[in-house]
C-alpha cells in the first residue's frame, strides 16, 4: 500500500486548512457517495473548500476543474471514500471502565460497577474518558456521534473540541429512581432541566458548530413525569434534540405497565404522555410490540429515530426487531454503546455484527435465519444517512454531496483482510475491519492520517487513562475478582 | 509500544532455530498457560528448546536457569503470551471467494456461487487461496487449523509447510447429491476413498510433522452409508480424524428423517450407525435436539468434537446450543468456517463472537440474555485446550506446558483498543483484535514477527490472489450483481 499523503508541502498546507478559502482535491479514489441516488464514482475526485464539500465527480473533471486552483492535491491511490461513520449511542464517560463488568448479570453490572464508577468519576477523569473514546472511535471512521448521556460534559466538550470530532453532547439525567448512589439521587428535576440549559448555553454551537448539545434522559424508571414533559417543551424550545435508553430490558416494560397505567411498556406510555416526536433518539427499543413498531404506529408516526446497538444488545439486551422497523419506514440508525457494555468500540464491529446478528435473528421469527435480510447497502445507509438523521444534522453531513460538510473517511480494501472484494460494497460491512480505516477528515480537517491520529498524542492519552481509570476505579471501591490462577 | 524483538544478531539467530538445540528464552511476560490449573505467571518467563517448551515459570527463575545457556533472550515488555489459537473449522479454498456471496439465500450461495467456483479452482488457485487465507489466520494468532473439506489437499499443504502452520487437512467429499457440478457427480464411493489414502500416504505427518490428513465427508446429504462406513472404518485404520459438517439446516434433518428412516435427524442417524466417535469433528452441529445433545447422549457419550462457527451460525444456519453443549460435556471449540460465509476469517472475532451471541440467544431460551454465559475463560479454553482437543492433538498442543510444542502468540494490551484492561483476562476475548496480535510461533519458530509474516512476502500474496480469484470468477462464470449506481 502506498501512502495516501506525500506531498512535500504537507506541513505548510496543514496550516493554511483552518482558511476557509483553502482548496483541497482528492482523487483517484471510489467513492461511495450514499447520497439519494446511491452513486458510486468508480474512480472518483472530490474537491474540498474549507470545511465544505465544493464539488464531487470523475476525477478526470474534477482535476480538470480544480487543479490550477487546488492548494493540496492527494491522489487516494484507488482507496475507497466514504462518508463519515455517524455513531448515534456512545457513553463517553465510560471508556475508562472497559472490562469492569465483564460476564456479570445486569443488577451487578449496574448497582456495583456501572454507578459507583461514573457516580465517582470528576470532569477529569470524563476528558480523559472521552479522549480515549474519541481516539477509538475515529480510528474506527466515526466524525460524529451521539453521546447517550454521561457524567461532565464540559469534559466531554473539550475532548471533542480537541480531537477534531463532531458530536451531539448529553448529560446523564435522573430525577428518581431506586438504589442511586447518594450524590445522584439528591438531584431534583429542577436541577436537571437548569443544568442542562446552561451546558445548552455553554457549549451548543461551539467549536466551529461541530458541537451541539442535547438534553438527556438516561431511562424511564429514573425519570418522572414532569422531567419527560419539560425536557421535551425545552428541547422543542431550543430546537435541539433528546436522547433516551428505551425498552431495554422486560423488567422496565412492567414497571412502566404496573406504575405508569398503560397496556405495553416504555414506548406506549412515551407514546400516550406525548413524548414522541421527531427530535427523540430512542436507543435500544428491543422490548417493543407490533403496536409500537409497525407502520403508522407510537414510533413511525412520530418519526422517532432508533440507534440500534448489535454488540450490547446480545450481550445484555435482546434483539430488536431491526428488520421489523426499516419495513415500516423507521429511520435505524447504529451505535456502539459504552465500553463496559461492549468493548470494542468500533463502528465497524457494529455494521458487521448489526448484518449478522438481525440475519440469525430471523430463526426466532420464521424458523431459518435470512441471509438476505439487512443488505450491506442498507447498513452502510445507518451508519451514514441514517445516522444523520438520527442526529438531525442531515442537511451537512451523512453523504458525500456539494455544499455538505467535508466529513469522510478513507478505507485501504488492499491488506489481506479485505482482498478480495469481488462486490465493493458488501466487502465494506462485511470485511472490512477498523484497521482498513486509513485517514479520518470531519468539517474539512484531517484528524486521521495514514491511522495517525493528529490532534493528539495517542501514547500520552493511554497513559493518561492507565492512571486515571486505575485511580478511578480505587476510589469506587470496585473489586473485580480473578477469573484465574495467578501466580 | 516498544518492538518484541530488538537483538541486533536476530538474523544471525533465526538461521539457527532449525537446531533442535537452539534455546530461546521468552521474559517478561503475563503468560496465560490455559493449563489445567489455569495458572497465570504475572511475569513469567518460558524456555523454548529447539520446538518444544523446556521450562516455563517466573522470569526471575526463567531467566537465572537459562540465562547463561541462552542463544536467544527476548524482552516482551509486559505483553501477553499465550498458547496459539486453534481454528477448528476452515475452508482455505474458500478465500478467493470472499464477498462472492453476501447477502443471498442459501440455494444462490451453494448452486450459483460456491460450487461454481469451487469446480472450477485449480491446484494452483488452491495454493494461492490457502497462502491468503493462511495469512489472515496467522494475523489472527492461529497456530493449527482443521481444513473443514476443500479442493486440492496438495495445494494446501504446500501453502500450509511454506507458511510453518500446523493443520489437520480434509479434502472435500461427496459421492452423491442433487445439482451436482459434472466433474463432482462423476465421483464414485471407491474414488473417494482411495484419494484420500492417497493423499493420508503423500502428506500425512509431513512439514516436521505439522501437517496431518483426515477424512471428510462434505455433509449427509452428499454421502452415502457406504461411504459413511468406509470413512469410519478407514480413519480407526489410519489412526486420524474424520471433519464433517452436520445438522446445518432443518431441511436437512427433514431429508434425513424420510430417506434413512430415522426420528430425528443427522447426529440421529450417525449414531444409528455407529459413526459418531471420539474423532469426530462435527462442525456447525446446529440442529440437534436434547436427545442428541444431552449429558451421556449421542454426541457426549461418543466423545464427539464439535467446532462453533459463531459468524456462519447467525448468516447462515441458526443459534447452535453450545451453552447446552459444554453443560453436557462435549467438547466444543472454535472456527471460522469459509471467507464466504463470514469474509473476517479471524479466531479473535469469533471468540468475541462466540460470547456475545450464546449470550444472547437465552433470550430465546429463558426470556431474558444471560450475560454470565460462556464466560471469558470458557471462550479462551476453547480456542486453545478445546482446539487441541479436537484436532487429536492435545498431547502437543493447546496449553503452555513443559513438553508440549512451542506454539504461542504474542498480545500487546497496551493500544487503545485494549486500554483499559480491567479484567486482564477477559480483555483477552471482548477487546482484543486482530491487530492486537503482534507475534506468532509455531512449533518453536516464529512465523510472524511484529505482524510481518516471516515466510511470504504478504504484498506478492495479494497480487496472486488478486489476479487468481478474477480469473477464476470468470472461467466460473459468475455474476455478482451491483448494489448501487456505479458510474
Amino acid at each position: 500500500m502506498e501512502a495516501a499523503f506525500r506531498q512535500p508541502n504537507e506541513e505548510a498546507m496543514e496550516s493554511k486548512s483552518t482558511d476557509f478559502n483553502h482548496l483541497t482535491v482528492l482523487h483517484n479514489a471510489m467513492i461511495v457517495t450514499m447520497d439519494s441516488d446511491s452513486r458510486v464514482f468508480r474512480n472518483g475526485g472530490i474537491a474540498i473548500s474549507g470545511d465544505k464539500i465544493k464539488a464531487i465527480g470523475h476525477s478526470s473533471e474534477i482535476l480538470l476543474q480544480f487543479s490550477a486552483s487546488a492548494d493540496h492535491i492527494i491522489d487516494l491511490h484507488s482507496q475507497i471514500l466514504l462518508p463519515g461513520f455517524i455513531n448515534t449511542h456512545v457513553h463517553t464517560s465510560q471508556q475508562l471502565a472497559r472490562s469492569i463488568a465483564d460476564d456479570v448479570d445486569l443488577m451487578t453490572w449496574l448497582h456495583h460497577r456501572i454507578w459507583p464508577y461514573e457516580s465517582t468519576m470528576t470532569e477529569q477523569d470524563s476528558y480523559v474518558s472521552s479522549l480515549l473514546c474519541g481516539i477509538e472511535l475515529i480510528h474506527s471512521g466515526v466524525t460524529c456521534f451521539a453521546e447517550a448521556g454521561g457524567q461532565h460534559v464540559s469534559g466531554m466538550a473539550k475532548a471533542v473540541e480537541l480531537l477534531g470530532l463532531r458530536a451531539c453532547l448529553t448529560q446523564s439525567i435522573m430525577d428518581c429512581g431506586e438504589g442511586l448512589p447518594a450524590s445522584w439521587a439528591a438531584v431534583t428535576t429542577d436541577d436537571c432541566i437548569q443544568s442542562q440549559k446552561e451546558l445548552y448555553k455553554k457549549h451548543h454551537n461551539t467549536a466551529d458548530g461541530r458541537i451541539r448539545v442535547w438534553f438527556g434522559i438516561r431511562q424511564i424508571m429514573n425519570a418522572t413525569e414532569r422531567l419527560l414533559i419539560e425536557t421535551r417543551d425545552n428541547a422543542i424550545k431550543l430546537e435541539t434534540g433528546i436522547h433516551m435508553h428505551v425498552a431495554e430490558i422486560p423488567y422496565e416494560n412492567l414497571k412502566v405497565m404496573n406504575e405508569r397505567k398503560v397496556d405495553h411498556g416504555t414506548v406506549t406510555y412515551l407514546d400516550k404522555i406525548r413524548f414522541l416526536g421527531n427530535n427523540l433518539l430512542s436507543a435500544h427499543t428491543v422490548w417493543v410490540n407490533d403496536n409500537e413498531v409497525r407502520s403508522c404506529s407510537f414510533l413511525s408516526r412520530n418519526g422517532v429515530k432508533v440507534s440500534h446497538c448489535p454488540a450490547s444488545a446480545m450481550r445484555m439486551l435482546g434483539f430488536a426487531p431491526i428488520r421489523e422497523m426499516l419495513d415500516a419506514g423507521i429511520c435505524v440508525s447504529i451505535g456502539t454503546d459504552g465500553a463496559p457494555s461492549n468493548n470494542r468500540m468500533s463502528i465497524v464491529d457494529e455494521m458487521y455484527l448489526a448484518s449478522l446478528i438481525n440475519k440469525g435473528r430471523e430463526v426466532f421469527v420464521n424458523g431459518t435465519t435470512n441471509p438476505s435480510v439487512l443488505p450491506a447497502e442498507v447498513v452502510l445507509q445507518m451508519v451514514t444517512i441514517n445516522g444523520a438523521k438520527s442526529v438531525l444534522w442531515e442537511n451537512e453531513i451523512g453523504s458525500l454531496e456539494v455544499g455538505k460538510k467535508a466529513d469522510m473517511v478513507v478505507i485501504n480494501p488492499s491488506s489481506w483482510s479485505m482482498v478480495p472484494a469481488h462486490d465493493s460494497i458488501s466487502c465494506l460491512v462485511y470485511s472490512m475491519r477498523t484497521e482498513n480505516v486509513v485517514s479520518v477528515m470531519c468539517n474539512g480537517r484531517w484528524i486521521m492520517k495514514d491511522k495517525k491520529i493528529v490532534n493528539v498524542n495517542e501514547e500520552d492519552v493511554i497513559l493518561m487513562a492507565k492512571k486515571a481509570c486505575k485511580e478511578l476505579v480505587e476510589r469506587a471501591g470496585i473489586r473485580i475478582p480473578n477469573r484465574m490462577n495467578f501466580i
